[in-house]
């Protein structure tokens, strides 16, 4: 254990290897909007590649990861109203914003106008660099915390405060929760697999693309998915040609855009949640008016109805549970796709 | 003169040099449902330069181009019930659609999903190749005909067809007719200048955006812009950085779409209605959940409406008349961009 005031474990990357080993620090004191979370679990997203190796050239070491935060309230704030000791809580992609502008105001407080404080390596209000749930506990304005509902297993809650509400969010924004129209979604990951899940839960017909046949029997007979293409497969890319309503895009790695373009009915809509260059002819947007539209996590709003709706169908992420010390090698796994479909790491079981 | 069957005459360009010549052709026979139209102006759209010079390699020479066409109805069929001999009447870009599908039942019958027969250079469906309106007359099936208000200059009429209707259509669509709004143009030709008519007769805050200075005056002056952004300088663009709801990109040449991307507010929408290749970072659209799309002219139900709009508001495009011996030399300046801001070919006065 650190000092008396480093009384946080967390687990951080020290350099850009991204090596993640114990590092004590201080958390904040509990404000009196502020709620403190024992954390139970935290999901392994592959921002967190992005965090500890530092790909964006930003990162201020040592970096403690992890946005996919459940735990347990232990203390709460004089003015908190919405939270109590004990709740099942989870915590997202941010932990705070200006609470001022239009967009925080509609509940959109990931698009604040003056910037969301992110979960890590952001700096928060009071100039502190803002650590991950890769810790035993986190203290958080309440505003961004959200209840998770009693009989929703907890460890199965972590995946949805980014890869949930990711597909989630623009799912609904854009109406693709009308019964009997059409999807696709295009790769089987952490947030395809939810997208899959939410497809059939909204009552559409889902097709999924990838150019890995061997996601082909999970994607119809685990997940439930109507269809499978390969990608690859110019032929049955033909067969589905103009039959998508929306597509949903979570592939992260580079890939063309035209063929998906051709499959979408006149006034179709692809939505881009993966971080792929976007390159395409003008003739594929014209000819049918369609559009390419990008969506990031969601707001609390949409966060907090997601959360009551996955409860109520009882829509639950695929996970791999595993102890802290497993970490590294989940990252080098998650970097491979080897893994059906997120690692949610025990916290605390295993995290002492 | 040619035969007595083929009393049409037109300008056609018979190979890919693109000059256009007196052609004597036949218009099919007035059916039941057509009306046959003297035409008094056509516009001349920069589609021309790809109908006469083979640009996409599918055209079937000779060639008749012209698709902003307005004249006096000369004959009607025994089942027309909207026209009658006299009336003032326009044909823009499509002559034909299946009429059966969603789209043309929605008057969406450019997206018909059996293909909108064009009007020129497409195979109708009688098997005769579509001849457009550089030309003394025209037979078109009813249901493409849009009557121009009687009131309305029919020269003024002619860039309505396809300039107009490009720019109005998705303006209508993506709610750009919200007072109050602002709106950027991309590009100052025929299809950018309307849309700044209309942004403000719909009440919006229009910004320009051009690569040439020599643009401003006029964009201020003439049209009624609010505000004029040389894109090339970087300050400039900075200073209007998330403050647009809307842009709608006119620009034909190639163009980086990022920068534009950055000007847009949260969930704001690039509308393209030009040509050029789309290619920008995935966070251009994620980080505010931005959209890019497409249109492609409008069906018949925008157009009646953005034709009793125009003479209700008195909009008018503005135009530089020419013979139609003209024409060749029109079409070298429309790609130098040497025009404010469409050519009117004078068909009734010079094509005898």
């Amino acid at each position: 254990m650190g000092s008396a005031k480093e009384d946080c474990l967390g687990y951080a990357a020290r350099d850009p290897s991204g090596v993640l080993s114990p590092f004590h620090f201080s958390r904040r004191a509990v404000g009196v909007d502020d709620i403190s979370i024992s954390i139970t679990h935290c999901g392994v997203c592959c921002t967190e590649v992005v965090w500890t190796r530092n790909k964006y050239g930003d990162v201020k070491y040592p970096v403690v990861p992890g946005h996919e935060i459940v735990g347990l309230v232990k203390e709460v704030g004089s003015n908190v109203k919405g939270f109590k000791v004990g709740d099942h809580v989870g915590v997202g992609t941010y932990v705070n914003s200006c609470r001022d502008c239009e967009y925080c105001n509609d509940g959109f407080e990931v698009y604040c106008s003056k910037g969301a404080v992110f979960t890590c390596n952001h700096v928060d209000v009071d100039g502190t660099i803002t650590r991950g749930g890769f810790s035993t506990y986190v203290v958080v304005h309440e505003r961004y915390c959200f209840k998770i509902p009693k009989d929703y297993p907890l460890a199965s809650a972590a995946p949805l405060l980014c890869a949930g509400i990711t597909v989630y969010s623009p799912m609904v924004r854009h109406k693709m929760n009308q019964p009997g129209k059409s999807l696709g979604v295009i790769g089987l990951g952490g947030l395809g697999h939810m997208a899959v899940k939410f497809g059939k839960a909204f009552g559409l017909n889902v097709t999924v693309f990838s150019t890995s046949i061997s996601k082909k029997e999970e994607a119809l007979n685990l997940l439930g998915a109507d269809k499978f293409v390969l990608s690859t497969n110019q032929q049955e890319m033909l067969e589905v040609s103009k039959s998508l309503d929306f597509i949903i895009d979570t592939a992260s790695g580079a890939h063309p855009f035209d063929p998906y373009m051709s499959l979408l009915k006149t006034g179709g809509v692809l939505v881009l949640v993966g971080a792929s260059e976007v390159k395409l002819s003008p003739i594929s947007l014209l000819l049918g008016m369609k559009s390419i539209s990008g969506s990031a996590s969601g707001g609390t709003k949409d966060t907090k109805e997601m959360l009551e709706f996955c409860a109520a169908k009882k829509i639950y992420p695929e996970i791999e549970i595993i102890p802290i010390q497993y970490v590294n090698e989940a990252i080098e796994r998650l970097i491979k796709s080897d893994i059906k479909y997120r690692f949610v790491i025990d916290i605390k079981n295993s995290l002492k």
